[in-house]
């Protein structure tokens, strides 16, 4: 005989909390703080197996589950000492559904089943408060006609409204037991009305009612979607939860409250919650009522007048007290739970792991440590990396008010205020002077980059989460808010249109990063904290990493910061944001907008001194750390001027004429740049750009090598490649220009040439390539383009009605694709070792800094992560979870 | 003992034509017509083995190879009855290069080797003939100057010339015995002056210096490249052929020629071929003197008063006519020789299967069956199925004088002339008023279809073979030459500039689709020949298929010419190419412009009709057999009004401001459209697209099928498939409109829904896919440019550089890349049948009419190749020759 039923009660249980799955959360923790000794009013639990028998027999149940229910309802009756049904002393209960995690959309609660016409009286009695018994029907009527019986519950709602205008009362206290039970008349007319049939007085009928609307509510639509949101399988199923009524509203030495053990907020080991004398659990969470603090120091910090539990109760207060240490030292973290008394006797009615802000999350992870409650490995474990992001950016006052204008993509964290400028010129002149500045562009361009660096924020009318917007400003660790479709530039005219309101240049806003929220004026932030337990978990997360963790940084700048926050090398150093800088622009122009390898070298030997210095000083930041450098990738249009005077300026640096250079323009154009002639094409086209790369490259790391005595290692990386026979070519060139600046210069080093992989064929042939390749990285933002033919710059108008759909769970950009990018992935991986045997093997992509590709990552054997400075810290912690996963 | 030496002569070989690899396809004939008794020169071949032994033992030879090259000798010594070296009686060798296949770019022959100082007088007292025997050494010098010792040959033409003029003579045939005699001292001395040493005497290191220097031409650039671009191992080596010389130059009774056993150009059974007499092998090729007809026919039909060798050595004719029946007996193929008539005894030097022209192929092929040489599956193997275009499409006539002004790639075959139209507009308007015209556009998009469809064929200065303009063509059979950069075409002046050439609109040009080249006026032209031998070999080519052939075909026209070819189905029906025609486009608009789905549905119910009578059409041609049709695919901003009077048209049919419109068309722009919001990715935002098109197919399915009595089985296809969730969504639409249709009809009929796999994602997931899927089609155009990375539209401007340097050995857009994207097709087809057993499996990309392409798909199991309409012959007899391959 299959066991489907689990009691708890009186000290002891059936079940335990690592039956979750069987019990679901709420069962499972009923349970085990039953057998605890905790005081839990008696009860059991329908296992979630029957929901799945339920549904795989056409909504039937198996013959032996009512006997198994009656037996476990006789064992309530014989704890508590009352009878379900009976009319002198009966026995409520609760009905309360419970997964395997709490799942919002299904039915959630049935309080006081049990009553009926009958019983009613017999509560009156027993409780010796008539007013008591009434309400407490009435609001039975109420929650089984809402949940069970889908009677509208708005039409409860408006019979108590008509009866209170009716008596000229307010409140639902100034109604007496009369009015309530002249209520309890109207709602069972209201349920016969709707339903065609009385309101069930048989209290086994009201039970199963209950039992199957749990289960049916398994499969209702929000719930579905849910789970296909949450990627929670559709058979795992719900259990179903019975258990005694307590009354929290049997008058003045009974109360209802919920409690974290710490501060929920702040993390501080500090009792933190609310209660209400007199009252049912629903009364707290209505908000009619306002509830009071459980501490007295609460309540003064608090300023509030209203006496606290620990003032009004103070014996109940210790006892709760003493719980919630028992629970922290059962369960080893924060609890969130719910508690009622009833007529001075304290019952626990549910706990589970208390959700909390980043900094509790840190701090209580923390100090679990030292209290010698958990280990280094779980306060590493606690951890979410996703949530360090609140805490290394500025975050806005969340008391500060706020008038929300537009929404966009949260598309780089953290908050910013500022002066709207319309260009990066504008952006960058207002800053010079000391302004802070929020650059709103319709969307950025390569040409943009000085102006972002410039600004405090950006702002974007069009783009996703990989716009060219977003990866910048996440690389720079300025906010952005990017594709707010609502907002109109008009960068002529110098304004910009959103809703009713228009805004000149200067006009001040405030963007969160974090939310998408663009809010008019400035709303006040709060700084970043990355001492302490910050820096206390950083150092045990470094301890249990086995991948290192390197950062994408272009600049000096960018480099610094990386380095402060811990990152260990760089693992995509681009050498085309170089190129915007200054006076290189012209160069660049110059060497593009050349018809001869003449002209091409010309420009080129321009810019190699600019090269060079820029490759010494990040030489010199990252001190012998490895320094991946990425050779040009972006087609070469990128850099061509875009506005008439522009083109005026090269053409007169170049002395020809500008229609020329316009012609030249056109012709360069493609229909697919993401897809057309760059990357290694560019290298294999023009050798004369990667040989000037190269030689800026070794020129600075011989350069530095010597002025520290430190040993520099470049690691040249090709982007792009398809075949080997590509990489083949790059690399004899490379190789040669080493020899030739080793020569010059009377000097050697070791230096390492690699690839870029980013396209599906060269996963394929992974393995031909890494014959020619001293280490591989993966390029996750092109290879999801290609895997997935999604161009991550057109995504915005398809990929959120995809996620919304749920065509996609999520955004490809953001986390890998495990079954297709991954898959490619784990296949280059492979092959690669197998071309060379120990291959070095890392990800340079956005997903390097996304806790979930990281734990991938390290499941495919990866060697390195790299991401962008801000999210080093997030990588960290993400690459030992995933580790100390790996281990158990 | 390695045998590295293979003797042959006097009707016995120890090589046969089996040992190809072995001895060369050179060494590999003269053996074996040696064996049965053909009259060879006796001479040996050195094995391709001491060529990789050579290489691999630093240019050096096994020690045993001297003994045995010397037995070999010694062989051709008694079998000719003269001694190597011997000044009395010298035997003179020929030395020829042979590796398995013909290899331009290595050294080919050194003449008359034994010759010295001494030796050419004994030639000359046993020939009789001191002025052969002079000029026979002048000759060896300079071709063995030149080849082996790397002397310039300009300085040996130099020499001669100087001595005509010194003797005032104009031809070699002016100079006599001690002329020659003279000019070999001269050559001495320019060989002494280049080398600093003397010509060598010694006849064994004449030898070994020929046989080094054929070894060493293995290696050299040009011969590497040409293996690297025709995927020649280079470790296959060549062989080298020793043989006794036999002179044409010897006199009256002497001659030498070449001949094809059946007339190259048009497979007629005649004897084709050119002699001279008294005269060596070089003399007929350089061309100085004018070449004889071989039969009396062929001199009287060229109109030739120069006596053929059939009159004039009417035995030795004979003699040569039973040498070709029994080759052509024995080698089962028309046969390409070389022979020489050494005082009236006729000697062969080579044979080996002849090339000849597509037409002469069929011809060949077809005959040789009725003739019994050979069977219909080689009749079918015989025929190279790329070649068949040219019989498919007009050719120019190859004898008519031509002006080529540009040249551009060859991206539609077929030639055609008419008056250039710069616009689609005037290409419609002019060939309307009956005038043949070609559409010369800087490229074209698809509001260009109509222009495309009135011209005679299509000409662009822009784009690939797989451009917008190759394609389409390709689909209507239009010639096409794209991507012809040096052409200008400024479209508002209505003229177009070609180097020095300015032509106005109506100006006659000439283009080759097959050739790209582009030619001022008119050009005769050749009508193609379907019938006869054609028509044959089609018979038998379906007999031994396997895979199925369908057609891309869109319009009704093309359908019907699909059918004409043998197409049996559409593989790809594109219905966005129906929504350019006449009046629809402005609704089609409309429904873009949109911005509700109550507009775009009132725009969508005016194609409904359009659509349905466009399905009707094509399911009456095709008769009841499968038609695959593709839901609109293309990004909408493709059907988006371009010019301004478009807008302001489109803005006045719905009723709306153009500026609204054009800020929507802004709107829809895309970065990289190929990776955009295309595809399945509109049917799943806008349901009503698709539903409307689902629709119109089940009507017009259901129309037909009353009307007709026949079973029409639509396949229905979904493009740009990534998830299989997408195509579980639009499959319950279609499913929920087929039924709708059905209901409404009171009529049912099966269908399919498929779709296609172009992604690599799809590959990836192919199993999850297939669940979903009644059918496959590999999309292998996008396919390849999302595994490449690479944008069809933009690849003109690398690919072929990369074909050039042989990082690819050929267009991946053109022929199936095997490694990348063949992988992945390998892996959708194999997963894909894993998820469906049994599933059906397609192409529909440019490939499918690809022969090697289609090999590769019959070795996945295809079950059908889908192409366009003129390439459905094509794909016949690949797929045929493919299915008979893989028997074998």
């Amino acid at each position: 005989m299959t066991k489907w039923v689990y009691s708890f009660g009186d000290g002891v249980a059936e079940g335990t909390r690592e039956m979750r799955n069987l019990l679901g959360g709420k069962g499972a923790n009923l349970a085990e703080m039953a057998s605890i000794g905790l005081p839990v009013p008696p009860g059991f639990t329908i296992t979630t197996e029957i929901c799945s028998w339920y549904y795989s027999h056409g909504e039937r149940y198996p013959d032996d589950l009512t006997d198994q229910v009656e037996a476990a309802l006789l064992a309530i009756e014989k704890s508590v000492g009352a009878k379900f049904g009976d009319s002198a002393n009966p026995l409520l209960v609760s009905v309360r559904s419970g997964a395997r995690v709490s799942m919002p959309g299904m039915m959630d609660t049935v309080l006081n089943l049990g009553l009926n016409d009958e019983t009613v009286k017999g509560l009156a009695e027993g409780s010796g408060d008539e007013r008591f018994a009434w309400d407490s029907y009435r609001r039975f009527i109420q929650m089984y006609g809402d949940v069970v019986l889908g009677v509208a519950h708005h039409l409860f709602e408006e019979a108590l409204e008509n009866l209170k205008a009716e008596k000229g009362v307010t409140l639902d206290t100034e109604l007496d037991a009369d009015d309530w039970r002249e209520l309890v008349k109207l709602y069972k007319q209201e349920v016969q009305n709707a339903l065609g049939k009385p309101f069930p007085q048989d209290p086994k009928e009201q039970l199963w009612g209950a039992i199957s609307a749990v289960f049916g509510s398994w499969k209702i639509d929000r719930a579905r979607t849910y789970r296909r949101l949450h990627n929670i399988p559709e058979d795992w199923g719900t259990a179903v939860n019975v258990q005694a009524m307590v009354f929290g509203n049997m008058g003045e030495t009974s109360a209802t409250g919920v409690a974290f053990t710490r501060d929920p907020s702040t993390g501080e080991n500090e009792t933190y919650g609310e209660f209400l004398i007199n009252a049912q659990g629903e009364d707290v969470v209505a908000g009619i009522r306002t509830p009071h603090h459980l501490t007295k120091a609460a309540r003064e910090n608090g300023k509030c007048d209203k006496v606290s539990m620990e003032e009004a109760m103070p014996e109940v207060y210790q006892e709760l007290s003493r719980v919630f240490a028992r629970l922290e030292q059962h369960y080893c973290d924060m609890q969130d739970i719910e508690f009622t008394i009833q007529n001075g006797k304290l019952w626990m009615l549910q706990t589970r792991s208390g959700k909390r802000t980043a900094k509790a999350a840190l701090k209580i992870a923390v100090d679990m440590v030292s209290e010698g409650l958990i280990s280094e490995e779980e306060a590493v474990m606690r951890v979410d990396p996703a949530a360090l992001d609140q805490l290394l950016h500025p975050t806005l006052d969340p008391k500060a008010p706020r008038n929300v204008i537009a929404t966009g993509l949260p598309a780089s964290p953290g908050a910013a205020s500022g002066g709207v400028a319309f260009t990066a010129d504008v952006a960058e002149a207002r800053a010079k002077e000391g302004e802070a500045v929020i650059l709103v562009r319709v969307e950025t361009s390569p040409e943009d980059i000085h102006g972002m660096h410039a600004a405090r924020g950006i702002l974007t009318a069009r783009g996703g989460m990989t716009s060219h917007a977003a990866v910048v400003a996440r690389g720079m660790g300025r906010p952005c808010v990017s594709g707010a479709g609502s907002i109109r530039v008009d960068v002529k005219a110098g304004k910009m249109y959103v809703g009713d309101h228009t805004l000149n240049e200067g006009d001040v806003i405030t963007i969160d990063g974090s939310t998408g929220e663009v809010m008019l004026g400035e709303v006040p932030t709060t700084k970043a904290e990355l001492a302490g337990d910050f820096a206390q978990l950083m150092i045990w997360a470094d301890r249990h990493r086995t991948m290192a963790v390197r950062t994408n940084a272009d600049t000096p700048f960018d480099t610094q910061t990386a380095r402060d926050f811990g990152a260990e090398g760089i693992g995509l150093c681009r050498t085309e944001h170089m190129f915007f800088d200054g006076d290189r622009i012209t160069a660049v122009r110059h060497m593009i907008l050349s018809d001869s390898e003449e002209g091409r070298k010309q420009a080129l030997a321009k810019l190699l001194p600019y090269q060079r210095d820029d490759f010494i000083e990040i030489f010199r930041i990252m001190r012998g750390l490895p320094v991946t450098i990425r050779l040009l990738d972006p087609p070469l249009h990128e850099f061509l001027p875009r506005e008439e005077k522009d083109f005026a300026a090269v053409a007169k640096a170049m002395g020809v004429n500008a229609e020329h250079l316009r012609r030249r323009a056109e012709e360069l154009t493609e229909s697919n740049p993401m897809l057309g002639h760059r990357g290694c094409r560019l290298g294999i086209a023009y050798p004369e750009i990667y040989e000037m790369q190269a030689r800026a490259i070794f020129e600075a790391a011989v350069i530095v090598a010597a002025e520290k005595g430190e040993t520099i290692t470049p690691e040249i990386m090709v982007p792009l490649v398809a075949t080997e026979i590509e990489l083949g070519i790059l690399r004899k060139r490379i190789e040669d220009v080493a020899e030739n600046v080793f020569s010059e210069k009377g000097s050697r080093l070791e230096y390492m040439i690699g690839t870029m992989i980013e396209l599906p064929r060269a996963t394929l042939i992974a393995d031909r390539i890494a014959q020619k390749a001293d280490f591989f990285s993966f390029g996750t933002n092109d290879l999801t383009q290609t895997t997935f033919g999604i161009s991550r710059d057109d995504a915005g108008s398809f990929l959120p009605l995809y996620v919304e759909k749920g065509v996609l769970t999520r955004d490809p950009f953001v986390s890998i694709d495990r079954d297709g990018v991954g898959a490619l992935m784990a296949l280059g991986t492979e092959r690669g070792r197998i071309g060379k045997s120990g291959l070095k093997v890392g990800i340079c992509g956005e997903h390097g800094g996304d806790p979930d590709s990281i734990h991938f990552c390290q499941s495919l054997g990866l060697d390195y992560v790299s991401c962008s400075p801000f999210r080093v810290p997030i990588a960290r912690l993400a690459a030992a979870q995933a580790a100390l996963s790996g281990k158990s």
